[in-house]
């Protein structure tokens, strides 16, 4: 059986290895691919996807799964071991519930759809994007329809960004913080306070900011020799082991966005660089769930990124960076610029308060799209009615409004939900890692992050997927996860910043 | 029959995905690539040719040329379908030919050749090097027995390069061509002329040269929306049809090696890009030969880049970008700069007279190699003897001698007479282009190269592999490959800079 096993290990590796190439590719396609290079790419990636799509789902898969399975077989196995049949064995359920002409599709339409989506956006024309949305949406049903569901059609789309997760149970969640979080937007908006941002819309040079980040980088112990840092006009992390790719996105007239979204990356980018050499190319060696990834890199983006300990530490640097924009201010200063909360129209520039209702309106929109409640016309009046509701914000055009994410147009419904998951994981672990660690902000001031990386590696990137989310947060934290944490997280901050 | 035709082509176009993922991620490894990120590309290197190898020699592609080079139905077919299943069918027995474990076997010994070659021309010591030599020409004359051959074991090895070209008939060739090509040598030696070159080593800012060189490329006809250009420390040409990637690299001391590097690179893309579209992903939609393909970026380099009229269009712009460096300097100043003829050690430093001299030499080594005339104790006295008898030079460590390449660390015997049959292809096909367009060079004065861009699209770029190259020279020249050509062209450029 030994050998069953070895075979089987030596098959998901050759997969892995054909998804790191996807992932690469993809990476490539926002960086540097040129403008009609488009055309050759949705070919190569529907001839690689396909490629993935027939190993995963195989005869000889499915026959290794079944052996390794059987109940005497499986229980001689270690927790690692089982962990890498029980996840593989989900995928491929999920793999071949699809039939291979319906996964093509997808990808082809998927491409057609980002390019006119970035198209759709700089016209503000909603009309663009909106027959892709429709082909995606009756692709992405009958997708959900072949994988199957207990409860609701969109959670076998969750599913493949947060295992085990229902929508039912988000919904009853996101319903209780939303009657937590909207009192604290409102104290905070009644205070009338707002910092002076001046500090950091004073104009910096993208080259200034791009040595500021490779700068940052290294030192917050993201490992530059098994990475790398772009710019484009979405920021994401792709790549694999040694070769995590982070972007960010340059403002030249605000400092805010290049920063903290290197910080947000970084903090996706630890999360891969911590899993284990030994288990690369298996689901040991990889994450366990979007949620758990975005928790991740909100800790590092607000916990501690948007931390004054931090920038106790990094302020300076940025003064001599940028020594005639920070001339006569303050850390302080500074500090209360970065964590200036006000309801605004676009979701990757909210702050860490507001961020939510984003993605409570969007849950709330995709959800609609699923039931049948609302079609693909209904979206962005759907849209701009919650902006008005959650934000008290009129939309002025689409591309401050639906059009404003990538997501829709590279078919990924069911994965806004995890974003606010994310935040709501950081903040129940954060906790956990203050009670390990009481000194752990003093030594972020010296500019000391390897405590809360280790506790990291430690507790969660190194597990790859010996737990799924739901697991993890149990182990770490005794508990299974509720809003709690985040809301205490910031009363505590944001308190003692408006006075409340 | 129609459909297995039509199933054929679906099926060599995925197996061309996979090989233009596999030119992508190639660039990727020379450009963006992070420094251990080769720990995860190789697996995926390796995978990924794997798919394509089980691809190419599976028992459905057997099938499909069976049926498909049946005399009823090969006739039947149009000459673009026939070259289709020709080519497709020369590949695929090349491929099946070699065993697997040889295949393998070749991998794992050029990784570690083209490791220890970097090491041995750093420490200029050829015993480290040695070797792997052997260990490789040993593999190469078992991979040219299984191929099999008529003649020599070597043509085996060439033909992968120059499909169809006999070392017999390049050894008649080379002699003859070696013969006229001394004298002028000698004779431009004898002048005793040497060009004032500081006019081209004056220092140029890496930034001006990038911008200077992206400016060109569209000028001359390369499409940069179908295309990019960037730096490594090897040149060399990647991608595909709709995205052709070029790569240059910079001296800060010396404008040279990137302005020509990127119109060889450019000559090469233009290639490329000239296939078409309807053709996307077959052997019609491709190159013929390495030694064609040279013909294209040697044209571009030499024949055109290196050319008074040329710069009579580009030398303002040049002018433009480094005014200071050009200070009192006139366009036939940069001309006879950039046409400095002296005998020299490295062949990617050579000139376009002596260029050939080193190519002449490495291809009568590698005949000595497999004829087993000599063995690779005797590599570098046999390279050090023809440096001095055709050159004229002494070598004076192993770095600048028979260590230079990287070539035969790759295993790639049988490449280096490509680069010489492009020179010599070159220049027959030039001439014709002159007698079909006599004010060829004038209108290149005006900026306007799309006289002589077409005709190459029309005789060559937009024929993929129709012909092969003996057939493509006699279609386009009436008469076979000789070196008369370019005897003359030399004669033509050279005797007027250098008073003879």
């Amino acid at each position: 059986m030994t050998d069953t096993y070895d075979e089987f290990i030596a098959e998901i590796k050759d997969i892995y290895n054909l998804k790191g190439i996807e992932r690469i590719l993809w990476w490539d396609q926002q960086t540097y691919m040129p403008p009609k290079g488009g055309l050759d790419r949705s070919l190569e990636m529907a001839t690689l996807s396909t490629t993935i799509h027939s190993r995963m789902t195989s005869e000889k898969m499915g026959k290794y799964l079944d052996d390794l399975q059987r109940e005497s077989v499986y229980e001689d196995l270690t927790p690692e071991e089982q962990t890498n049949v029980r996840e593989t064995a989900w995928e491929y359920h999920r793999a071949v519930a699809v039939p291979p002409e319906l996964v093509k599709e997808l990808a082809k339409t998927k491409t057609g759809a980002t390019q006119d989506w970035a198209k759709a956006r700089e016209k503000k024309d909603w009309s663009i994007f909106k027959p892709h949305v429709e082909k995606l949406l009756d692709l992405k049903k009958q997708e959900a329809e072949f994988i199957g569901y207990e409860d609701r059609m969109y959670d076998a789309l969750m599913d493949a960004f947060e295992p085990g997760m229902k929508s039912s149970q988000v919904e009853t969640l996101f319903a209780r913080f939303r009657d937590k979080l909207v009192p604290i937007v409102e104290r905070i908006v009644d205070t009338g306070i707002r910092p002076d941002t001046s500090i950091v819309t004073a104009g910096y040079r993208i080259s200034d900011q791009e040595r500021f980040n490779e700068m940052l980088l290294p030192l917050i112990g993201f490992d530059m020799e098994r990475g790398r840092l772009d710019a484009t006009t979405h920021p994401f992390t792709s790549g694999t082991l040694h070769d995590t790719r982070l972007t960010t996105r340059y403002n030249p007239d605000d400092l805010r966005p290049a920063i903290f979204a290197t910080i947000h990356e970084a903090g996706h980018g630890l999360y891969q660089q911590g899993h284990l050499d030994d288990h690369y190319g298996t689901p040991m060696g990889v994450a366990i769930s979007l949620g758990i990834h975005e928790s991740q890199s909100r800790s590092w983006e607000n916990m501690i990124g948007r931390s004054l300990p931090f920038w106790k530490f990094f302020y300076p640097k940025l003064v001599e960076a940028f020594p005639k924009q920070f001339e006569g201010r303050t850390v302080e200063d500074f500090y209360a610029a970065i964590n200036d909360v006000a309801p605004s129209l676009i979701r990757v520039e909210a702050d860490e308060v507001t961020y939510n209702l984003h993605i409570l309106l969007r849950f709330e929109i995709e959800m609609a799209l699923f039931s049948g409640e609302i079609d693909a016309n209904d979206a962005p009046q759907a849209w701009n009615e919650r902006v008005d509701k959650f934000l008290g914000l009129d939309v002025p055009d689409d591309s401050q409004g639906v059009l404003q994410d990538i997501h829709w147009s590279m078919g990924a419904f069911g994965y806004f939900p995890t974003y606010t998951l994310g935040n709501l994981y950081a903040a129940q672990f954060f906790e956990m890692a203050l009670k390990d660690m009481p000194d752990m902000y003093t030594s972020f001031e010296n500019g000391d992050f390897s405590g809360f990386l280790d506790w990291t590696r430690r507790n969660i990137h190194e597990k790859g997927k010996l737990h799924r989310a739901e697991g993890l947060c149990r182990e770490i934290t005794g508990n299974p996860l509720d809003e709690d944490h985040f809301i205490s997280y910031l009363n505590g901050k944001f308190g003692p910043l408006y006075g409340f």
